[in-house]
């Protein structure tokens, strides 16, 4: 599809093409275009029908979207901006630089122009910068049959009319009724008769994950979004929670691994930016380092005593942290899902305690035969090295369990508490527990 | 809400918590039941109305149904049955031991019977087992008048009525409509004039999470799914993608944090199953740590020979271990979101270059002054660490971007290079360039 597409832009079938445009989906035209260069990415955005052409303006990048509005006059750009809907207009004015947003205000009415400026102002992660307004509005008084007449009437330019708002004069929200319900309802009843009052619903300065929690708890296609006098200011639908959910996964990987978050895809993404989102952890984690080579420069005399112990360290180290990455990857996504509460703290590290003392006892049993067979070393090292793994195993899973949940409690993401922080912490443990069982067992 | 079914139980009040109950959302009632014991369990499902029932029962936990299961008789039992949509009524036998699946199939029609284990068969990670079979089929030859008058009649047990599917007489797709499009239209419009040729669809057997794209790029409520003789099967819904997404990416911080899958939630998963998911890849970890050890052991004439040496082994393994973090988690989520293809290679490699030399470059020349400053070594020793940091960061962010797309290329999991393996292999790296830097640097 995608490649007929491209052979037309080279043969020049302009005519062709633009039949051919009518019967593809905007998504999959939007993705042709990473496949244009500037000159074509304008003449085939050009050649699309001015619905159609604002669906794909709102699936395109950042880079694509500046190439056809640098290609635009104010009247084309202006047909583009009422075609579409209102969140997508946000999601383009947000990415714009600041003269382009007046550029573009310029030709809004006040009316509306008052509206995207409020919208402009919802803070990033809120309910707010998710809502559309396109929604359908009903009276309570109306029968069914004048509701389903007035949708027929205003439905086409709405995002959804498949949950419809009953509001009172002051544009209060009073009870929801969907489509299915009005559909599936006799004509002559009242809208009051039928509707939901019993409402869930967020407001504007919401939390978006708390929002999304909301959907998948009641398996919701669309919310409404009041403001503080609970008036309707908007409603969220289903497809722009699904990518809050992947954005909220995203910033937890990025987090467990010791970045901060990043905005754009890593294809799309500077190198400067990515440096920045990467350097100031590992800075953070190199310098905490220096107590594990305060560790290891404490007990140098127990190294240079027996430097075969020096050969089990990374091993030690690695096995520590890879079962503290286990078990706060566990906590961390369990907080993250709601599956895990903060009171669960006593359940987590009773749990720990069991499982890490069973891993343990395998991981040590089987590293007791390897070292005696493969590093042919003695059995009273080879005991010191198992011992000390069984003891750093459960330790590792015992503070890798917790810390998250503390850093819950503290109020911070518990994402950080993930692998490389868990590393740092648990690798120094390790280091302070072999040492010490050395000299016991070895007498050192 | 909760604290007032509650406190009625509590005083036996039974006749108001029947209204009371007729007044809360099913899937609030379920939240209830994880704070009754096994008597009130029964007691209060039993005060719900029969279809509530279903909706409770299609929300509880694997342990509250079986407790329900075993206080019912085979009649109760139907009744429940019959209330289930039929993707509830999947999951809940898919659960079951066979001889209560045997018990409940006795209840069914020989036709329901078929279909049941039909769909039992379909692997757990397929389109099939997403499916139900609660969809509205219209015909092409309907007015709109017609088919939303055939809505009304059958809509009410169907689980979504927003998307219908046109099928012929042999149950092929040939069309799909939407409520939209039909309350929209004018009634007398035939639906072969309004409906939706051009179909995306999904197979039985497909991949859940190939599904789940799908839905996000189309922004989908609804997918039909067809057999291999494209007869429409079933319909997946948007809110078991929601699940889906979430499955997937816990899936994905579990593999990454080197442990096998987990069905169950953390909480309810007991210790041996917890232990037999984190142990085959710390035992598999912790003895490819031999070759660490080996290359230590190899060594040993230049730890010996300046013992200063090991204070800095820990944190040049913890920093090449983070630094490979941050590159493969960034890169194993870009693959999993699709924006990142294999194909991109060249592209990772060259943006992990530059990155890292900058971010390396940054750390080294912290390094330096910090053991000049806090450790007090030479300045020969300081730069042999420094330099060290600075090649192996260049050489983790390197390795652990460039190993999830190999795998990916290799038809493996990516996720599974994560930090544990590629931390393990990382510092493995960090000392062999270490050893010969400071045999280069230092002459030993």
């Amino acid at each position: 599809m995608d490649s007929k597409v491209l052979d037309l832009i080279g043969q020049k079938e302009f005519l062709l093409l633009k039949d051919e445009l009518k019967k593809i989906r905007s998504i999959d035209i939007a993705e042709a275009f990473s496949e244009l260069d500037k000159k074509d990415t304008v003449i085939l955005f050009r050649l699309l029908q001015k619905d159609k052409a604002a669906e794909v303006f709102s699936h395109l990048t950042y880079q694509q979207r500046m190439e056809i509005m640098a290609a635009m006059n104010e009247t084309q750009l202006k047909e583009i901006l009422k075609e579409l809907f209102f969140d997508d207009k946000i999601d383009f004015l947000e990415e714009m630089p600041s003269n382009a947003v007046k550029r573009i205000l310029a030709t809004t009415t006040d009316e509306e122009r008052k509206l995207i400026n409020q919208f402009l102002k919802y803070p990033e992660n809120s309910a707010g910068s998710l809502m559309t307004i396109e929604y359908v509005d009903l009276k309570k008084e109306m029968t069914v049959g004048e509701a389903l007449d007035y949708i027929k009437k205003i439905g086409m330019s709405k995002e959804t009319i498949y949950t419809c708002y009953v509001l009172n004069e002051k544009r209060k929200l009073e009870g929801i009724v969907s489509l299915r319900k009005l559909v599936l309802s006799d004509e002559n009843l009242l809208i009051k008769e039928i509707m939901e009052r019993d409402i869930v619903l967020t407001h504007t300065m919401d939390d978006q994950e708390e929002v999304a929690s909301l959907f998948k708890k009641y398996d919701f296609i669309a919310l409404p979004v009041v403001d503080k006098e609970n008036r309707l200011v908007g409603i969220i639908t289903i497809d722009d929670i699904v990518d809050v959910i992947d954005r909220v996964a995203t910033k937890d990987f990025q987090r467990m691994a010791a970045m901060g978050p990043a905005e754009e895809e890593y294809l799309h993404t500077d190198v400067f930016t990515l440096a920045r989102q990467r350097t100031p952890w590992l800075l953070t984690l190199m310098l905490s380092a220096t107590f594990t080579g305060g560790i290891i420069s404490k007990y140098e005399s127990v190294l240079e005593a027996i430097v075969t112990l020096n050969i089990f360290i990374p091993m030690l180290m690695d096995s520590a942290g890879n079962a503290g990455t286990q078990s706060s990857t566990l906590i961390i996504r369990g907080l993250a899902l709601g599956n895990i509460q903060i009171s669960d703290y006593l359940k987590v590290l009773w749990k720990e305690l069991r499982v890490s003392s069973l891993v343990g006892f395998i991981l040590a049993t089987v590293n007791f035969f390897r070292v005696i067979i493969i590093e042919k070393v003695s059995i009273n090292i080879a005991l010191t090295v198992s011992v000390t793994l069984f003891f750093t195993v459960i330790l590792a899973k015992v503070v890798g369990g917790l810390l998250p949940v503390i850093a819950k409690k503290l109020k911070t993401d518990p994402a950080i508490m993930a692998g490389p922080l868990i590393t740092t912490i648990v690798d120094a443990l390790a280091l302070i527990v072999y040492f010490n069982i050395a000299h016991l067992m070895l007498g050192i």
